[in-house]
């Protein structure tokens, strides 16, 4: 079966998936998207996505493409027709296709939508949680409003190509006063020896993961010590545990940072926890 | 006749000139461009541009989508295809189409290259310059990689639109200290009231404009005092003159900086004197 895409109101082969070099995604990566985790079939947490899609269109004023309801009704369709039990939903919404200029087009230039689905391999995932992941630090260099789920990812992904370059999985921006900010594509997360678990709050730098915000109602449900607040980098080198989260991802255990064993070097055990949590209650989605 | 462009080894019509929704330009602004002024037929400083092209995709470690010396001559069919005499010429390169992930794709993985042009009316040109634009300042928020001139343009689409929404054509980034960095797709030039021409430092925060280093050396041809270094808004306020250039706008004096009027709000004499001391040198080159 070949895999099948929706771009601009038509299904169509994901071989076959274009858009016009004058899309403003292309040319002036004016355009946001969102990522979600399919478990089981279902969409883990879409109305909190779509939320946020609707938060970043609303910062960047652009329209929805189409309705809401249609939205989750195409993103359903492109997992049904690519028969994707487990994987990733990806939907990118952008200003539209227009004459290049950089002021916005033409109030009668709709935007752009394209879908895309894949099925991923939860053995594959389930054993690198088993193992964990390294992280490499970066120095922040992104524009402030990072808040913003925008597709002007270059900057992330000369982050996360170092890291990978040096043996990692997830870069980890530390700003100028030394603490990290979030992943290059994850939010960054640390339990201190005390067994607090501490991530930045969301107001302050960093994107408002939707994972990132199940794992804190997970933890208050929990009733585990939270603190949200800045970590160093210092800090997370002597932690006892650290992880990172994203729909794509899930709760992902970080052994190493910059080449330093966290803890025992094995996945710690609140990050195992959470992850269980979180999957438990993906499974009740699902039903 | 229709529109021409050039699309990954294709001359294809403007309307079908597509790319795939997973070229890494539509999803990560993984790419860079050129944008070259078209005058008498002739690409305006092209060997410069390429120059740059090559400094960007080196800086990127993209590979060059096929030799220079092919460029050239796409960049010359597709004036020539599109009868275009006086306009501009777009080039973009991106690290081509593959599977989405942050991670440099697979070393087997081609880049991607668009071409385009279009007329543009040098009446129309002419007049705006005897008129003068208005320029707004806008906090300087993009990433300290500006000297790369990448696709990842939208805060420059924001302050732009800023600019426009106030009666502006260009907005002039300020930084944290109140210096002028550059224009949204332009650099940023005054006139002191003691006639020293000022513009910033290439090697700061600034992307080395072609249309720059040539009116650089037209300063050093015609005695002007000249002092590279930055410039603050409030000096901007109280100069003799203001200009901006661009490959898209050649040298373009600015009468207007925040509904302030600069000098006597009339497009200044060195200016002026400067676009035509630019067109007569592409004058020379078209020959």
């Amino acid at each position: 079966m070949s895999r099948i895409a929706y771009v601009n109101g038509q299904y169509v082969r994901h071989g076959d998936a274009a858009v016009h070099v004058e899309d403003r995604g292309y040319q002036f990566a004016d355009g946001v998207y969102e990522v979600c985790e399919v478990w089981q079939g279902n969409i883990v947490d879409m109305p909190r996505h779509l939320d946020r899609l609707n938060r970043s269109l609303t910062e960047l004023r652009i329209d929805w493409p189409m309705s809401r309801a249609a939205v989750e009704f195409v993103l359903r369709q492109v997992i049904r027709r690519n028969r994707v039990r487990n994987g990733l939903v990806y939907i990118q919404v952008t200003r539209g296709v227009s004459r290049r200029d950089h002021y916005f087009p033409p109030e009668d230039v709709a935007p752009s939508i394209v879908v895309t689905a894949r099925s991923s391999n939860p053995d594959a995932a389930r054993a690198q949680a088993e193992q964990g992941i390294a992280v490499v630090s970066y120095p922040e260099n992104r524009w402030p409003r990072v808040d913003i789920k925008t597709i002007a990812l270059l900057p992330n992904v000369l982050a996360k190509q170092h890291a990978k370059e040096q043996g990692g999985k997830e870069a980890w921006y530390v700003d100028s006063n030394g603490y990290v900010t979030e992943g290059g594509s994850t939010n960054a997360w640390i339990v201190t020896k005390d067994g607090a678990v501490v991530t930045r709050a969301a107001e302050s730098g960093i994107l408002r993961g939707i994972t990132r915000t199940v794992v804190l109602e997970l933890i208050e449900k929990e009733g585990l010590t939270f603190e949200e607040r800045p970590f160093s980098l210092e800090e997370a080198l002597e932690a006892k545990e650290a992880f990172v989260t994203a729909a794509s991802t899930v709760v992902m255990p970080v052994t190493r940072v910059d080449g330093r064993i966290i803890g025992n070097g094995h996945p710690g055990t609140v990050a195992t926890r959470l992850r269980e949590l979180f999957r438990t209650a993906t499974d009740l989605q699902a039903v």
